[in-house]
This record gives structure tokens, C-alpha cells and sequence, in this order.
């Protein structure tokens, strides 16, 4: 059921078929180089793989200095480790009964960490290792603004540490203190308020583990939005950024200012204007099973004066920016039927997840095909 | 880079890992009936595969007497072949010459129908089939008022239809009007409105292509919300419906009122509650890479008082419907850790092309697995 892949190696970008995955190779390497000096060398990087979902480029992020990757999901971790990736942190809490078996079975495979924020969570996982004779770090995820999962800062913290660091299976290896809901708070200042407050909580929690006696080897968290601000208060040893490697256009709506590093739109989806029904709109081969449209329709590149203004399933609407009246420029004018542009998706990860190959592209050309290898690993 | 399946034959429902996408096999062949008896014999089915994207599916729309199929990309024709389907219109222009080329390979393989909305089309659609030695259905896509693709009625439609006519590789065989945007009207009257509106523009071309000697011998549109008005108003002679076989969330909330027959929910989404981080919300294992919600969030099925608030990219916001205040009925407790629970979907088209696999459940047993060969067939 894996999609043929819309090009091969050698092709030149407007000869591949659309709508396609279109990854822009130095954009990328630029991304993986800002990040690396932009992080102080005390903390470490674990690249998010629930962005790219390919092994390929976990890779990558690896030759740049990350310890390893973040995954969200046991399917994704099963395909990071299938892949070579050899340190797998799943930053998220694993529920049922085949997922912990899974999880089990690739923690004898691979250095793995998993987070929980319940104690029977905690007692499964802990039956499960020991079933299978595997060990695995285990995180308290810590609720810290985002109001998803998590326990509250200090006492039930403590508590749930106490029951790992009980269970002869599992390591108590720290915290997971993530706070996605800062991410997209547009101003620096407004995301550097919003990480101080997870900050206290992080630090209080740290202190009271101390004093408690059990060590908190890692803090680990954050993301594309704000990393640099937990590097700057000291509180995280790890960041788990994910998105930095694409810059979508809904980051590309916040504020991007010192401390954090500017990224280029890497990511694109290649599409043909399959039909201009009359002067007021080019209708595109690519709608929303083609680019996610939860955090907003894709922006159009190096295309001043048009807009991509609606989607239906497998169509998109091209408009004039400022509307259809005389005095658009002509450099503006709406690209004629069989015309290929390029679109910035709205939200790099899930429209990551509607394809099963980048075409990576360096000076026009198509360089190499990358299979997206957790593309739908669900569980 | 296909997922393997969540469940196996045999397994209860409970037992499905999860997120998994369920299809009620008695709800499903419920819809196929409902169909069935509500459309005249004089009009013909054609369910749309752009839905399912599932030969198996398409197989037994067929045999509740559907004459074949839709799509709306040539990748996705190529599957419905491939799976054994030998009547596929896509009901879409199709544009660029690789997906000619393949268009023209499969037209050699199945009886094929493709729509056109420009002359240029119509020249290299003539070109890429004789090149195949091949022959194709074309229909001339006219706008109905959903203001995406399409000629204007009348003269273009009867000026493409003479090109068609003088291309020996091309069959005109009449015109596809479809009128998406009304499908979602909420009001029955408001529907039957706009589905006369565009009955008038079918009529008129058609009355026009007869005087010019030019018979139209089908015209095929309408959608799941709509078909019943195509049907009444006479002026259709085929019809398009997709979304029946599964009703969304979405379309749950029209009016659902005679001529239009009620279909049943037959697709769900089964999740798991991951987390339950305190007493204002349960976290369901289920986000937004799971259930599409470009058309909303999913619903909860079968357990009132709650509700689906909130999806990020891998979870979902259970909470209680009216708030979490003392009155809350008992009844409508936010379940616990482990618990399992279905949703249902907001929009079936994008959530089925999420998955690699159908969970098919009969009584609360796995009774088959469907491969959604299609999915992610995007060019």
C-alpha cells in the first residue's frame, strides 16, 4: 500500500508529479546548523521524530550533535529503531496492554525511554519490562502550562518517582517538563513568560527530589517555539525541538527574535494549477489531504500577490492577495493551467503524515527519495 | 512503509490497539441499502472511491448496485483497477503529462472517464490517448455554484464538447455537474435551492447540445447531502455519492429529512484514555493524525455528557459536555485510564486517508481487515 514515489533521482524539480513532498536540502542543513549553534554545548538536543517520521533524517540530526530522538507514539519508535536510531526517548505516556509488549520488546533493542504520570501506568510498564527482561528510562511528566498530560509540580511528582525508582525494571531517568501550548504565543515575550513559569515548577520539583534523596538525572522538553528560553533558565538539560528542521508557515507567524535562531522554510508541497476556471481563482491539485489545514491554509512561496485562500479535499483555491480588483500588479497575475508552484504547509507535522516519500531537492534537482517510514504509525 | 493492522480476525472490539479505524459492517451494509432503495432504477450509482479509497468497498457498492465507481486522482484509479474495479470516472480534470501517460495505461486496462474544463486538456488528454492506443469517457465539467472547477453552462460547455467530438482517441460522454458547496447546507429547503439553481444551468447546456446535434448522453454529479434533489429534478443521470457509506460528524448535523434517506454512523475511531491528569479532562490517545478536523472535531459515540473539545497532533481533550460543574450527571463521569471509547469523525474523506487499514466489526468481533489500498494515492 506504499505510494510509488512522485519522482526519481536526477529530475529536475518541475518535472515532478504533484502534488509532491518537496524537502529543500541546504534549507534543511541550514536548520540542522543553526540549531547546533545556537544550544550551548551543557545542553543536549533530541530531535523530535514525530515532525519527520523518517529515519533519514533523524540521522541527520544525530551527525549534528543530537543524542538521539523523541518519538510520540510505540509505532514510530518501532520504525526509528527499525531505521538505526539507537537511542529513542517516547515523550509521551504508553497505555494497553500490546503497546507495553511492543514497547518491551524494542526496549531490548534499543536505549528507551518512555514518560508516565500515573502509577498504574508505572506498574504495567514495570510488569511489562520485567516479562520481557528489558529495562527502560523512565520520565514524570510534569504538567507545566499545556494542561494535556502530566502530574502537578513537587509531591505527586515525588510520589511517582519513588515508584519507579521501587521497580527493579525501570531507571528513573528525570523529568519531561514540555509545554506545547507556549509554542505558538507570537511574541518572544509573551513564550519567555510562559517557560519561567514552567521553569518554578521544574526547579521546585528538582529541588524536592533531592531533598527526597533520588536524583533527577535529566529535565528534558521544549520545543521549535521556545528552546532557547529553557536553555537560558537553566532548568532543562535536554530540548526535544522538532519543527525547526521544516519552519512551517504557522511558526512562521511568531516572532522571531534573539535568543531564537531564525530557520528557513525547508518544507514545501510541489502543485499544479489543474484549472482556471475564470479570472478570480487558479484551482490547485493540492487540498487537504495534501497539506494539513489545522493551523491554517499553506502560504505560497516566492509568489508575492497570491494567496492560497481555501481547500477543499484534493483542490485549493489561488487568489489574488488583495482580492481581484484592476489594480493588482501583473506580476501577481494567476498562474496559468499547468503551472507548478511551491506551498509552505500550515503545519509540518501532520501534513508530513500524508505522504510516504520526500523528494529532496538540492539546486532544482532531485538529489535523493526519503522514505517517510512512520508515515501512519499510529500506535 | 504499510502499518500492520491493529487487530486481528476474531479479536473483540476492546482488544483493537488503538488509535484503529472501525467499520460497523451492520451500519455499513445498512447505508448501502438505504441507497439502494431510495434511488430510482432510471438513475444510476456511481459511489465515490475518493471517500473510501478501498476496493473492497467499492465491491460491494457495486453489488448494491452501484454501475461503478468515482475517483478523484489517477493514483487513486490505479488502486480501485488494480483491486478489481472495472468502471472508474475521475470526476476531475487531470493535468501534466506523467498522469496522462498513466491515465492512458490504465484506460487500456478498465472502461475510464475523465472530466475537462479547458481546450488544453482536451489536446493533451486526444494526445496522451493515442499515443496509448487507448480510449476514454470524457465528460465536460460545467459550474454549478461550488465556484471551483467547470465551464460556465452553455456555449464553453458545447464548444468543448465539439472538441472532444472531433478527437478520435475521446468519446464525449456528457457532463459531470457537481455542486460540492451544497452539500453542507444544513436545511433541506436550502439544499433542494441550490441543487434546482444548478438543474437549470444542466438543462439549458444540455438543450443547447442537443440542437447542436451534440447528444449528452449522462449527466453525473451530486454528493451524499444532496442526491435525492439531482434525482427529483431529473436533470441527472447518475449520481456521486461518497460519504454515505460512513456519515460523519459533519454531515450528522444537516438536516436529515424526507426525500433524503437517513444513513447510519458506520465509521469510528476507537481510542484509548492515556492520561487522566485531573478532573477537568480525559486524554484520549487519539489527535488530529488521527481524526481529521478540518470540518470539526470528532464526536463521542454512545456516551452523552461528553465531549471531544480539543485535538493537538497526537491527543485529544475529553471533557464533559456542559462544563465540569457539580451538576454533571453521574452517568456522564469522565472515564478512566485504559478505558476505550469511539469517536466519530468529523469529516470520513481525510480521517479514512489516515489509516492503512479498515477494522471491520460485526456484534463487537473483528470480522475482516480492508486495506485502504488508495490511501494516500494523491497524484
Amino acid at each position: 500500500m506504499t505510494v510509488r514515489a512522485p519522482a526519481a533521482v536526477g529530475m529536475r524539480l518541475e518535472d515532478v508529479d504533484t502534488p509532491a513532498l518537496i524537502l529543500d536540502l541546504d534549507a534543511f542543513e541550514t536548520n540542522l546548523k543553526r540549531l547546533a549553534q545556537a544550544v550551548p554545548h551543557r545542553v543536549r538536543v533530541r530531535g523530535h521524530a514525530k515532525t519527520h517520521k523518517c529515519p533519514e533524517i533523524g540521522k541527520r540530526q544525530i551527525a549534528a550533535g543530537a543524542v538521539g530522538l523523541c518519538c510520540q507514539k510505540v509505532a514510530e519508535a518501532e520504525a526509528m529503531v527499525e531505521g538505526g536510531i539507537n537511542d529513542v526517548l517516547v515523550s509521551n505516556e504508553v497505555v494497553g496492554a500490546a503497546k507495553l509488549e511492543r514497547l518491551a520488546a524494542l526496549a531490548r533493542r534499543a536505549k528507551l525511554g518512555v514518560c508516565v504520570d500515573h502509577a498504574d501506568q508505572v506498574r504495567d510498564l514495570a510488569a511489562a519490562m520485567q516479562r520481557a527482561g528489558a529495562h527502560i528510562d523512565v520520565y514524570v511528566e510534569l504538567e507545566v502550562g499545556m494542561h494535556r498530560c502530566g502530574v502537578a509540580p513537587g509531591e505527586p511528582a515525588l510520589a511517582l518517582a519513588r515508584a519507579i525508582q521501587g521497580s527493579p525494571s525501570l531507571r528513573f531517568a528525570g523529568l519531561q517538563a514540555y509545554h506545547g501550548r507556549a509554542q505558538h504565543l507570537r511574541l518572544v515575550a509573551e513564550r519567555r513568560a510562559a517557560i519561567r513559569a514552567a521553569a518554578l515548577s521544574v526547579q521546585h520539583t528538582r529541588a524536592m527530589l533531592r531533598e527526597a534523596g533520588l536524583p533527577c538525572p535529566t529535565v528534558t522538553g521544549a520545543g521549535s517555539g521556545t528552546f532557547m528560553f529553557e536553555v537560558e533558565l537553566e532548568a532543562w538539560d535536554e530540548i526535544q525541538p522538532g519543527s525547526y528542521v521544516f519552519m512551517d508557515a504557522d511558526y512562521a507567524r511568531n516572532e522571531w527574535a534573539p535568543p531564537m535562531p531564525r530557520f528557513e522554510h525547508a518544507l514545501f508541497v510541489l502543485a499544479t494549477v489543474m484549472s482556471r476556471p475564470g479570472p478570480e481563482a487558479a484551482i490547485l491539485d493540492a487540498g487537504l489531504k495534501a497539506s494539513s489545514v489545522d493551523s491554517g491554509m499553506p502560504g505560497v512561496w516566492q509568489r508575492p500577490g497570491l494567496a492560497y485562500t481555501r481547500a477543499s479535499d484534493e483542490h485549493g483555491w489561488l487568489e489574488l492577495a488583495g482580492g481581484n480588483n484592476a489594480g493588482a500588479q501583473a506580476s501577481a497575475a494567476l498562474p496559468a493551467l499547468g503551472d507548478k508552484l511551491l506551498l509552505v504547509p500550515g503545519h509540518c507535522d501532520p501534513t508530513v503524515n500524508l505522504y510516504d516519500w520526500y523528494v529532496c531537492v538540492r539546486g532544482g534537482v532531485v538529489e535523493a527519495l526519503w522514505p517517510i517510514t512512520a508515515r501512519g504509525a499510529l500506535y
